[in-house]
């Protein structure tokens, strides 16, 4: 493993600011948005290379203004934008862009799907002659295309998740209970310089690292918006490693992320201890087959539902076809989703979902199978979308590891 | 350690959750709400006793509905509501809850504090008629004040955070990395049965289980709302624990949080390796002296901006005026907070909050002092308040550790 850099050469490049900047206007100025204010902390740093606390406002033909709410020495020091400007009070934001000869927009973009409706209210009150719109898919649609930059951080993410995997060969023993296992990857991780915190977009959605599963406990639906759930520690947070001893023999699955400088990678391995049931491995060299068919056939311009049936067409031809994705109605429709600084990005490789795959993208995909009494099997890696195809990131052996 | 429950027995009581609802009804009458809907995840939790998808509609007068979303079999074996009924989209509501003989409210009380907008738009077209209010104070009145069996979680929670105290004492060691120490001792917590993922209400918040700070460095201000930051990792995390490596002497600082079935702890101890240089004891017999003066006299009935004007006095009393709760603009205007299912529950023990104390809370006190050159230097407990004062929960020793 490369060591973790020190926080200063983290520092997001403003050649990289200035395309994203430069990608969200364009994508405004189609839309017939004045300018857009950001709030969220992820968007914050991705639009200005800094979290610290404030809006970041920025007009679809202008400079963005970043007004800094707290700890400004620190938002300078990190972001390269130079029109950084104090805010006492979200009030204030109107009587500052017209001192700097900018008027009030007609049409804000905000970003709907994660500001909380009392601050949507607020900026109602304060921006009271502009009509304010949901600009969050076009702040996704910006972050979905990741740069060579990017792709360097992910890199080193998923070669964190390579040393993963030998790890959990040298630490799995039998009687260990889920939630120890799940403590020592995290431990390890940890090391290599995962931040520790998995962040999720959606509303009511929460994860640590991922879920580390064993048998057929594993099989539980959960709360969130994943195939897989478990059951998790109790009522209060069902999902994932619980207190179930791992059992020799059967279905261990990791699935969990990566975290370098901010961007995740996605990935699944299966373990056990002892060669498992015959129906166990024949599902695992099923989803081989399955993540083969489709990441050959997923090329810029392929639509992502169609990948997503390319995956539900082979699953069922290897006789997976009522098992394929979760139990019963528990289903999820989708098979892949995209990753970044968020494990919950665009695209969605899943139903009704028609965008076409396009070069920059980064994608995990995560063939499941439910073997009814004997648990979870599952495989995933994150990719790469280039001019010429699919380019693995998460770069560990597939194979199915028997301790 | 009493070694973790099964998932099954951490159920909620169907007595809390009577209790729970009557209380917030109560409210709910008061302030001339019909109804309140409950979306997210922990209210969800709390109200109903499962947090598995789903809008639970309370009315002021009659009983409860929850409207399951996705895993109904998993909601009903969680939860001790009998009112369960499957809803295919939040479109529905209105005529389900026709059907049963209720009309559409007339005022309907939501928790705009972190319903998403475009959530927020889309239930004021679904209740057009209806006067859409922020229920979100009164659901977070309920939630301040404990029953017992939530107190009986909480000191199991404390428990884990006393073992993990004389952990630290094993595993604390020269050259080892910040973050390679805050892995441990997370790892340590899980296997304790802790579910990883601490939960923060305000929106932009996030944490992972605390900050471990050591040296000069751990003085940096961060972007969520605590006194403390530290570098972190890099902008993308600038928070918590880094990669710098602890040397011999400096203060370090561990503060984080235990969890059991949900409920959280809040806890500081200092450790040193060496002696540590004679202004950072001092400033840590000070905490002791500040804690000391405002525990004795938090009582119920006293607001809790006098326990913050005490803890500034003492503070100040013993020539810490201008390092106590941050350092020059980044200080905090409180010195301590509720904690519960999520880590900044009401109330808040600082500034302009003048609710009075009163049985039930409980809180987390933290004075820390920021000694320029040195580092921080922090104390933290957390206290049920009782009808004759507050009562530990987090009973390890206060020592400063010096290994």
């Amino acid at each position: 493993m490369t060591p973790l850099d020190a926080p200063s050469l983290l520092f997001v490049p403003s050649s990289e600011i200035e395309n994203r900047l430069r990608s969200l206007q364009e994508l405004m100025s189609q839309e017939g948005l004045d300018a857009v204010l950001i709030c969220q902390n992820v968007d914050l740093f991705y639009f200005s290379g800094t979290m610290q606390p404030g809006f970041l406002y920025i007009p679809s033909q202008d400079e963005p203004i970043f007004f800094s709410r707290k700890n400004m020495d620190r938002a300078l020091e990190e972001s390269p934008l130079t029109n950084v400007i104090a805010l006492s009070s979200s009030k204030a934001v109107p009587a500052l862009l017209a001192e700097r000869g900018l008027l009030p927009p007609q049409v804000l973009g905000l970003e709907m799907d994660v500001l909380p409706a009392n601050i949507f209210v607020q900026l109602q009150n304060i921006f009271k002659d502009t009509r304010l719109l949901d600009a969050s898919i076009l702040i996704r649609k910006c972050r979905m295309i990741k740069s060579s930059w990017e792709i360097e951080n992910m890199i080193r993410s998923a070669q964190m998740m390579t040393a993963m995997v030998s790890e959990v060969t040298k630490i799995l023993k039998p009687g260990m209970i889920e939630i120890e296992l799940a403590g020592q990857i995290e431990a390890f991780l940890r090391k290599e310089g995962h931040q520790g915190f998995t962040r999720l977009r959606g509303f009511n959605q929460e994860i640590v690292y991922g879920h580390v599963l064993s048998g057929p406990e594993g099989l539980k639906a959960s709360y969130i918006d994943a195939p897989t759930g478990g059951a998790g520690l109790g009522p209060a947070f069902s999902q994932g490693a619980g207190v179930k001893p791992i059992r020799p023999k059967e279905p261990i699955s990791v699935d969990s992320v990566g975290c370098y400088n901010g961007y995740f990678v996605d990935q699944t391995r299966m373990f056990s201890l002892g060669q498992p049931a015959q129906e166990v491995t024949k599902a695992f060299q099923a989803l081989l087959k399955i993540q083969e068919s489709v990441v050959q056939r997923a090329q810029p311009g392929v639509p992502c539902e169609q990948v997503y049936f390319w995956a539900h067409e082979e699953a069922g031809r290897l006789g997976y076809r009522n098992q394929f994705m979760g139990m019963d109605r528990n289903r999820v429709s989708y098979i892949g989703h995209g990753v970044g600084l968020e494990l919950d990005e665009l695209p969605v490789i899943g139903q009704k979902f028609n965008w076409p795959l396009e070069p920059g993208m980064v994608l995990a995909l995560e063939p499941k199978i439910f073997l009814s009494g004997h648990g979870l099997v599952g495989l995933e890696n994150t990719y790469h979308m280039t001019d010429s195809g699919l380019e693995r990131l998460t770069t560990a052996p597939d194979d199915y590891q028997i301790l």
